[in-house]
């Protein structure tokens, strides 16, 4: 039996994860995400890691067939890492420089794309031929998987959907710098953002009112209980997302949709609501189904390992 | 030596061109399309011809590499083409059926993906890795060619951008049923219906308003000479046309947009005008290169064949 490592390296913690060479997940574990002096710890801190994990299982690196990682950034098919704001990294070849230290072969691909192979591997996406995943969180990201391999794009942005420009009259300004795109309406931020709006807008009794600071989650709670400020809201979310979920089918008619992120904790009213208005905006021939992601934070752990499950022995 | 045939079966005409098996187009002619009786004569014509002309040529069913079709209409990965109406045509496996008519081999795919392929190999999208080919003609239309080969999409709908919805409170319904989406917008006929409806809003002078019925090239003619509502139109089309283009690269991150239909002989003030909104909406991360299509009414048959060029010998 051989085995692979499976990481997800985000802005705060480092997801490790071991697995089986058929693809059973054995063990979990984290580490702090160091971003001091330019994020140059995190490589070796992670190095450190996953040698201790080693010698405490008595693997040698003949039992290793390989460790993909997920990174918070643009990355190249040479495993070239885009510089990344959230871990303090310059531009560099994140594929060697990892290979090296570990002596073993190294697979890198943009976090969003990790998460979609895992979802496609293991979780909501399995058994479609293709699949999108959108990952409504802080922000909206996606990955699209076709024929079991993430869509890179030229340069490493496809799947970059969040920043799809769909209410052109806009006059907030998105993260981006541009205006109108689909993250300012479907992220946990843009659901809080409208939210306010509308209490802003109207002298309508809402239980969010009261709170000093309300979450997105409060938000689908208050709509659960009828709140009539955050049933609108909603419905707005779920008409940006549905005009969302269909643009993307007009242009790569993938077979199945998959909700991901914190936002689709929301469950089922979110998935209904999405549908209903995705319904409206498709092209009738480039329809899609639509699914909720199955493997919460552990996605990004099982795509990483996915890329190096078939790696040639 | 050896050759092939590219053939583009439109509603009107069959296209059929003879290609070395290099790649030199040989020779070009068309036939009419015979619709009639549920197009029931339209495989057996295109047989006839490709049979007279091997005859003439001297050609033997060894010295072909094959024959590639592309077909108005949604096509699968085993050459089932969906109903057509364009052609009276239920749906059929037109790979088998043709194949078994001219004892050859037989690749189909759909005639916007085919001119994608022919403009990526020999035209305006030559020499990128990937590129989008977007089709400004009566409608939207357009292809995705990744790696050499088109994106099909679970249905063979991949690259209906045309029906990306781009204004969701439009109040004119798109003839998919929509309303909103991108061709009614920036088709030559989405161009001549804006104009109508400028030239309906105001009293602005315009040589536009002098003429009994006009196309889209005397829009785009008056524009050339400071006409104020083509000027104005065309901003709006290319604004339009800008937030299309941008949109599909934040999915797909392809290397170059290529330009292509009838819209696309207005050349670089079409070109140019879509680039600066497309700058104002495309995700920085996901931008593109600019082309315009250089095949014309070839693009189709020069794809058709790059689909048996790569057949093995």
């Amino acid at each position: 039996m051989r085995y692979g490592l499976g990481i997800d390296l985000g802005g705060t913690f480092v997801k490790l994860a071991s697995f089986t060479e058929d693809g059973v997940l054995l063990d979990k574990w984290q580490i702090p995400t160091v971003t001091e002096n330019a994020g140059k710890q995190i490589l070796p801190d992670i190095a450190a890691s996953v040698e201790a994990y080693f010698r405490e299982k008595g693997w040698k690196r003949e039992d290793i067939i390989g460790i993909g990682m997920g990174v918070p950034g643009a990355v190249d098919k040479n495993g070239i890492v885009d510089q990344c704001d959230n871990l303090g990294w310059p531009t560099q070849n994140v594929r060697e420089t990892f290979s090296r230290m570990t002596g073993l072969p190294v697979l890198v691909c943009n976090d969003a794309n990790a998460a979609a192979l895992g979802e496609s591997w293991k979780g909501g996406g399995s058994g479609f031929e293709s699949m999108v995943l959108v990952t409504l969180g802080t922000g909206v990201g996606g990955g699209i998987i076709l024929n079991g391999k993430p869509l890179l794009g030229i340069n490493g942005s496809a799947g970059e959907i969040g920043h799809m420009v769909i209410r052109k009259d806009e006059p907030i300004y998105c993260s981006c710098g541009k205006r109108g795109c689909a993250e300012q309406y479907c992220s946990a931020t843009g659901i809080v953002r409208l939210t306010k709006a509308q209490l802003e807008g109207t002298s309508q009794e809402s239980v969010l009112r009261k709170m000093q600071d309300f979450t997105c989650k409060d938000v689908f709670d208050a709509a659960e209980e009828g709140d009539v400020i955050a049933v609108q809201t909603l419905e707005e979310v779920y008409d940006c997302l549905g005009q969302l979920l269909a643009n993307i089918c007009c242009v790569v008619n993938p077979q199945a949709i998959v909700l991901g992120g914190g936002v689709s904790k929301a469950g089922s009213p979110l998935l209904e609501g999405a549908k209903w208005y995705f319904e409206r905006y498709v092209y009738h021939a480039a329809s899609a189904q639509f699914a909720l992601a199955q493997l919460g934070n552990d996605a990004g752990v099982y795509g990483a390992f996915k890329l190096v499950m078939d790696l040639p022995a």
